[in-house]
């Protein structure tokens, strides 16, 4: 199971799709701005960071406490990432000045030895390394590390990659189970998958090792989280960690051993896809079969039909099996991103495409859902349903927010939503010797080198209007396409010209061997829109239906369908007729309409409860993708319609 | 307004009732000493309450610091007060001796000034009133007066009082607008209603005069809460009580200006219940219509089917109108004794019997569903639909329990509910001049004053079997009977003899005069099952029906029909039987059974999402009280049905 895959540097890669290019381009026009402002708190309204600010009190340059949460230096690091993929995709070059300077600040909020934290440098030096469950230093470098991977590859410097180094080299030392170093591991894991960044970049075997060490100590026994936790005796940054639990922070028992998703669910995703990446680079069958496991458990057990999951907003965690509550979810955007992370590494190590179903789901839903059309506006939970009134703070609903908001006192995910669009290239397109890969239908264009030539690749995506992709190839020396052909697509056809081919589906793709030269290939996938039905374990969706076409699943709004969307029901049988996009949206992706009928109880007035008096009336439904809710005002919004049976 | 409603003292009183007798019969059977176990922890299994080891180290009778939650001492209270309306309903006899050593130890635990808690008094002197929102001082020392004042009832004893009175009078100096007092009030109001009980025993006013302060003071400018936490920077006993907002605690608007039940829902319900108290002894309509408005709101906006309030787990509290959701909520026992405790206020200070309504419902359904049948077994939180599997530790769902626990470490229900069923009979009969009222349809003997000579009382009530209650009374001098017709029963009739009567409803009562001599009246009420909708603006409610036979709601669980609750559906129009009671049930209370459907959807086998196919299976249904579910093993419980349109 050598990993053949490599990712196509994102230089070579442009997206030009009508939905997703319409958020690309925010990435360099506004939200790396937005966010350069909040991290230097300068935009009004919002939370303050003390992000850049905490940098020069960490560099000697400025007095005072650091302030903010103990990770806060992560949203600088996030966005430099950003910055980094929007100079690869050739938007960001006017952000590169800046990014040079403000890696120069973080160079000089390092510590001669290597150590990066304004936190623990500034405020607690005495602390370092003390407080793994909460302390995020491990996490924090390892968005360092990943920033700084990505600045090297957009830019060619190493100003920021010898600091990543630097830092990774004591940590190699801090960590491990020689004599004088701790036998810890983070709280949060973010750092195994930077270090196989790092490994892949640098090539020095050490950072692919200190990865491995954290992965296999993790859950061993002694525990040593729960010994720390025991030493400490309370928690010094959560106090409301109370009774914790090892398996929160998926350290319970050895992550080769887990068969579940299970606890914190961006901790989990980050931790697989770790794995899946040393599974493919140590050949670990054992890792890798975990990984399997785990993924499939949650696809197929943990995961909402808009690639949600971690149902809890208590502690941000998955539950179990089919607890999937559609008004009370969690469905953190980060946690979805980590998902299609995940996925990315899985189908990479298996050369699997079939990964990349529930990798697409994500990005199509809740990754989109988490950011609005204008890109300054984010969700941090993601439910399927909303009744604004509902969403009472101080109360079990204090966690769902029926507006995006400008930002988050813990803001991971917006720039995590920023840093993964910009580099969206990769989830598109990936390269197996001679053969490019094709894992998601966004218009767009890409040049690589296949045996000894270059192949520029064109597509033409127009899957959300009519399932059609059409996929232009100039090849100096000839290529393979492989396409992945999703599951939604049941019928599906590809043509080479005009000539209509049979090639079979293996590993979830089909392969097109394309001679020297020029090439169109049209893919035709079925996308019309159906009715979905959960898994009757999905107590939350008894007797519901969720319309979708394509990856997208949709939802109706209060503002084409009035209030109390519960009293809608719908029969699956009547016809869903596609209409253009209504005003304000983007994408061109077409509405959907259909019949429907409001399902009232008739003469209970202003009662609570009342005898059962049923009244019907027709109705006129429409819906719009998911992914575009709450982008025309405030109002209810419904994925699961009741099923009229 | 003056009110003119009287208790009748629980020696009077006597429950025969076969659903409620087997309970009350358990509080001096089992429960009491099984309190009395838990106080000194010696309950193998169940969480150390430190209890009685408090106040001897706080008597300085051992050493050692004073261990568990800060207001544990109420435990020992409402285990007195327990046994204070036992000994009055003539089953306490034997705890007597007990309970007065007990009451010795409480009052060694005093201090010469008159205070007494053993948390401030051994762990933090210096401390004493100064943090009113987490300390529960006065909270505590008003389950203490309640106790005392109870104990004074049932024996004569002065003791108890004593020490309830010099720490009242303690309150009464350290709190107030004087000089040199402080402007505070209670974080969790309780002592209010106490102070109201110590005046109407001993009559002296100064007693209501600080009731009434707290009260009047409450939620005013400067905000004393707002104030003192200012000062303290932080928590001092619940650090998971950050984000503090004042309505939780409703001090954000002074009480006579609210409006709606909000905030943590005991503190709401234990507030109104003073307010009520003092509407009517201070003839303040101000203050009335302030219960009224937040009775309506609650019982017409946030009450569940069952008598439940308090929607959200987190933070025990109210949410917003309509607010519903039955597998997430909160629904505490202890809220619903609350509202038993205000709608029995509200019932006696404005002459309707129509807040019994709800009173009733909470008793039958959410308050009875508070313990097993054994006596020994406590749920502390009631949800209206349970699958077991999803009642995950750590996540959203910690706070709900799928089976009865044998105690908690904040255990305000159980004892609550004790006191409550040891008190019932004071819910079922009350008097107002030559009047006996009656309020609940519970088999029962009760034995007054009424125009210079005896009346006595006799119920039989089969009101769950055949709705009907027969009234035997033997008066030496004549009385009226002030009967309750509920909500529920359309259809009713009575007769004198075998005479039926026509009686007007005023008030919600209808009242048979009966001269000297003895009369039997019968009550015949409208006890047939039906199917209960909700309000349309109940979200979670929609296309839901609930079945429901008098005040008593039903639930299918899983013992008598599977898993899988969530697929089953019924037509409201297909027959309702009347089957005997199940084997393992107690009130021979008749099971309800009905042909369902249930609806699946084919093919899915193990995959989450796929199409809709739905299969229809006939099914035949089994129906339990509510209040009983959960005492045949653990399993699926569902209130809620859908209905087949």
């Amino acid at each position: 199971m050598k990993q053949e895959r490599k990712q196509i540097d994102l230089k070579n890669i442009r997206i030009t799709d009508s939905l997703f290019g319409s958020y690309v381009k925010q990435v360099s026009e506004k939200i790396i701005p937005y966010q350069w402002k909040i991290l230097n708190d300068q935009l009004e309204g919002a939370d303050k960071t003390y992000c850049i600010e905490n940098f020069r009190i960490a560099a000697g340059e400025l007095e005072g406490a650091r302030k903010g949460v103990v990770f806060q230096d992560t949203d600088l690091y996030k966005w430099l990432e950003s910055v980094a993929y929007t100079i690869a995709g050739g938007k960001g070059g006017k952000f590169e000045p800046l990014a040079d300077e403000v890696i120069e600040l973080v160079g000089r909020a390092q510590e001669p030895d290597g150590y990066l934290n304004t936190y623990f440098t500034v405020n607690a030096p005495e602390r370092k390394w003390k407080n793994l469950i909460e302390g995020h230093e491990l996490y924090t470098a390892g968005h360092m590390i990943e920033a700084a991977v990505a600045y090297y590859h957009a830019t060619g410097k190493t100003a920021f990659l010898e600091i990543a180094k630097k830092n990774a080299d004591l940590i190699g030392k801090v960590f491990g189970r020689g004599e004088g170093q701790r036998r810890g591991y983070p709280g949060h894991q973010e750092i195994e998958l930077a270090l196989v960044k790092l490994y892949r970049v640098t090539g020095e075997q050490k950072y692919l090792d200190t990865a491995k060490y954290f992965i296999e100590e993790r859950g061993t026994q002694p525990n040593y989280l729960a010994e720390e936790l025991r030493e400490r005796g309370g928690f010094e940054f959560f106090p409301d960690l109370q009774d914790y639990d090892l398996a929160y922070s998926q350290a319970d028992i050895p992550p080769v051993e887990q068969k579940k998703a299970q606890g914190h669910s961006v901790r989990d995703m980050y931790m697989c896809s770790a794995m899946a990446d040393l599974a493919g680079e140590c050949e670990d069958e054992r890792l890798l079969s975990a990984c399997k496991a785990i993924w499939e458990n949650m696809t197929q057990r943990q995961m909402y039909i808009t690639g949600g999951i971690g149902t809890s907003g208590f502690r941000e965690r998955f539950t179990t099996d089919y607890d999937l509550p559609n008004a009370t979810n969690y469905s953190e955007t980060c946690a979805s991103i980590g998902l299609m992370m995940f996925g990315q590494r899985l189908s990479a190590v298996t050369g699997d495409a079939g990964y990349y179903d529930s990798v697409e789901r994500a990005l199509y839903n809740t990754v989109l859902a988490g950011i609005n059309i204008e890109g300054d506006r984010y969700f941090y939970v993601n439910p399927l349903e909303v009744v604004p009134e509902f969403c009472t703070q101080h109360t079990y609903m204090n966690h769902v927010k029926p507006i995006r908001q400008k930002w988050f006192s813990i803001a991971c995910c917006p720039p995590n939503v920023a840093r993964t669009l910009a580099s969206l290239g990769q989830y598109v397109y990936a390269q197996e010797g001679s053969s490019i890969l094709i894992h998601q239908f966004i218009s767009s264009e890409v040049q690589t080198e296949t045996k000894g030539g270059t192949t520029a690749v064109k597509m033409d995506s127009t899957l959300m209007q009519d399932g059609k992709v059409g996929i232009h190839v100039e090849s100096e020396k000839g290529c393979s396409l492989k396409i992945r052909i999703p599951a939604y697509a049941e019928n599906w056809k590809i043509f080479s010209g005009e000539k209509e081919e049979k090639p079979e589906i293996q590993n979830g793709y089909i392969t097109m061997v394309l001679p020297a030269g020029e090439h169109t290939v049209t893919l035709d996938l079925d996308v019309h829109p159906h009715w979905v039905a959960a898994n009757d374990q999905v107590r939350a969706d008894a007797g519901k239906a969720a319309l979708v076409k394509g990856p997208v699943v949709y939802c109706l709004e209060e503002v084409e369908n009035g209030k109390l969307l519960s009293q809608v029901c719908v029969k699956p049988n009547e016809e869903v007729k596609e209409e253009p996009s209504p005003e304000g949206l983007v994408g061109n992706i077409p509405a959907l309409t259909y019949p429907g009928t409001r399902i009232k109880n008739a003469g209970l007035g202003n009662q609570l409860y009342g005898a059962l008096e049923i009244e019907k009336e027709a109705t006129q439904l429409t819906a719009i993708p998911y992914c575009l809710w709450n982008n025309r005002g405030e109002g209810e919004m419904l994925v699961w319609h009741r099923v009229l049976i």
